[in-house]
């Protein structure tokens, strides 16, 4: 049994470049460069140019697949022999075992009772071995620990892990290396794994760029985290955006206070009806969890709280938003009874 | 009022590498290059490798915009001035309105009675001026010919029109330019303007390129068309790919006779599950239209009959479907109760 060493604030030097750059390498081949889109309709409804960076589009349908192919490929033989655990609500489970059944290893996958059918039914078709928990964060952390010293698996955190904040960071790398000159990017942020990266792979290519997170107004400790200064815990959340339950770590934290602007909120009602507009008028199916990161922009009091700057050639504000997953279950859409 | 002169089949020279170039040209900064994308599992589950060209997520929802906007941008400003007249079941309605509103001129759209909701409102939001009709061909003809009469405005038949296959053609160039070393191109007909243009395209960069046309066992007449050497009519079909219920034309025939290898069949029921399949593993939403052009490939025997020759190096084949559009209601999702 191997464990990641402690976390010390004082000491820490998050992710480089190089090391972003050697995850992009060694994942490249096993994920898919996402497409960039564009829709005129939703520009001309908030008077901007979005360019949305479909990680929907993802192999296992998330982001998640970049952080855990990084790690788990990065592992010696004698590292990876006892298999992968984790904890997850479904997406970084999936990527685990996806990534973990390429190498060859089992993967072990703790995830809370409430997590969607979709995703229980996408991890097992992986090969991943469940092991279900209360949708505590407490009781994922519990249940995580007594199953890596049952097995003596790896464990492959879902984001307070420099492996994985490194491949979660290869998106904003592809993001900004095709579109140069976004203004801002916007992330959804739950244990902060992708808005980490998203901070380190962008600002390592253009300091100015801003980023922002987005975070559901009921699961909003990201937001209070950030305005208090002080890392704020959320032992439990009831979200449609099944994917942004958890709460960040000291990690995440630490990149986040230096990096991020600002978190926006969004009820709801806001999540439901973003993703369904996204489905009608891009025809791309994005989970509750990818919309967070869109719902804000549709609110012209937010638009204009951002003070993007008119760009010189008179164009609009180029919003760069990540789309981070598309597992949804087709049978319940959260707009229909 | 102007009208397109008869075909005759005798003296026919289907359009040009030169039209479809200029058409490509012509419609460029209008259209999206749509992505192409790939599928591990949907791979595995047919032995081949997918390559889709993704129309669902064109402007307007589909390729039909293509077409569209090459016959109105190719007008001179006396032939639009009195605006444009179409007859469609939805998708060559949005286009045409889409077109004519960037060229400030009025569309007049016949559609049938039972076009589905979704498609009459796109055709609204672009300022198209509807009239409906019944749902067979005879009277989509009689009623777009007296809307013609009234209005003098000019006529873009949704297929059987050269400007129209050449722009449908730039799908298949975009295609091969892309992906230059696919065994076979599979696309849907209904009228054949895609499939049509899909031969042109494609044979002229690859002569050696298989062309397979596939439509509803509910709406036969290409296949039935193909099989006997005689134009076949179809005036009423009840499939529930609402994009597949027209029939070929002369010209539209005459161009499938010489290229298409053959027409394959596929039952409402493998429509409806191939349609959720995509949906679930790809996360893009495709119409029941598109889903039959990757339905048949997704019956083992289908794919022994193509008899597909082993790579060179052993790869599988390599098969390009094209995704026709993504127009549907999302409250009425062809799989739930």
């Amino acid at each position: 049994m191997t464990t990641a060493p402690a976390f010390e604030a004082t000491t820490y030097h998050a992710p480089s470049w190089e090391a972003i750059s050697e995850a992009h390498a060694r994942i490249a081949p096993r994920i898919h460069h996402t497409p960039i889109l564009t829709s005129a309709s939703l520009d001309s409804m908030a008077g901007a140019s979005f360019f949305f960076k479909c990680e929907n589009l993802q192999k296992t349908g998330s982001f998640k697949i970049r952080g855990a192919a990084n790690a788990v490929l990065s592992l010696s033989n004698e590292q990876a022999g006892h298999g992968i655990v984790t904890q997850s609500s479904g997406n970084h489970g999936a990527a685990v075992a996806c990534a973990a059944a390429s190498r060859g290893v089992p993967a072990y996958i703790v995830m809370p009772k409430n997590a969607p059918k979709v995703k229980i039914r996408a991890i097992e078709a992986y090969g991943g071995k469940i092991t279900f928990c209360e949708a505590k964060v407490s009781s994922r952390k519990e249940t995580c620990d007594r199953v890596q010293a049952e097995t003596g698996a790896h464990l492959v955190h879902p984001y307070d892990d420099d492996r994985i904040i490194a491949g979660q960071a290869t998106a904003a790398k592809e993001f900004l290396e095709e579109t140069p000159d976004l203004d801002a990017i916007f992330a959804p942020v739950s244990g902060g794994g992708l808005l980490s990266g998203t901070c380190l792979g962008a600002k390592a290519i253009r300091g100015d760029i801003r980023i922002i997170g987005c975070e559901p107004a009921r699961a909003d400790d990201a937001y209070r985290s950030l305005a208090t200064g002080t890392l704020q815990s959320q032992d439990s959340s009831d979200t449609i955006a099944d994917g942004l339950r958890a709460s960040l770590s000291p990690r995440t934290f630490a990149i986040l206070r230096r990096h991020v602007e600002r978190i926006l909120l969004v009820t709801e009602e806001e999540i439901i009806s973003t993703a369904r507009l996204v489905w009608e008028r891009m025809k791309i199916i994005i989970e509750p969890s990818s919309a967070v990161a869109l719902a804000p922009l549709l609110k012209p009091s937010v638009v204009a709280s951002l003070t993007l700057p008119p760009r010189p050639d008179g164009r609009l504000a180029k919003l760069g938003v990540i789309f981070s997953g598309g597992n949804v279950d087709l049978n319940a859409l959260p707009w229909l009874p």
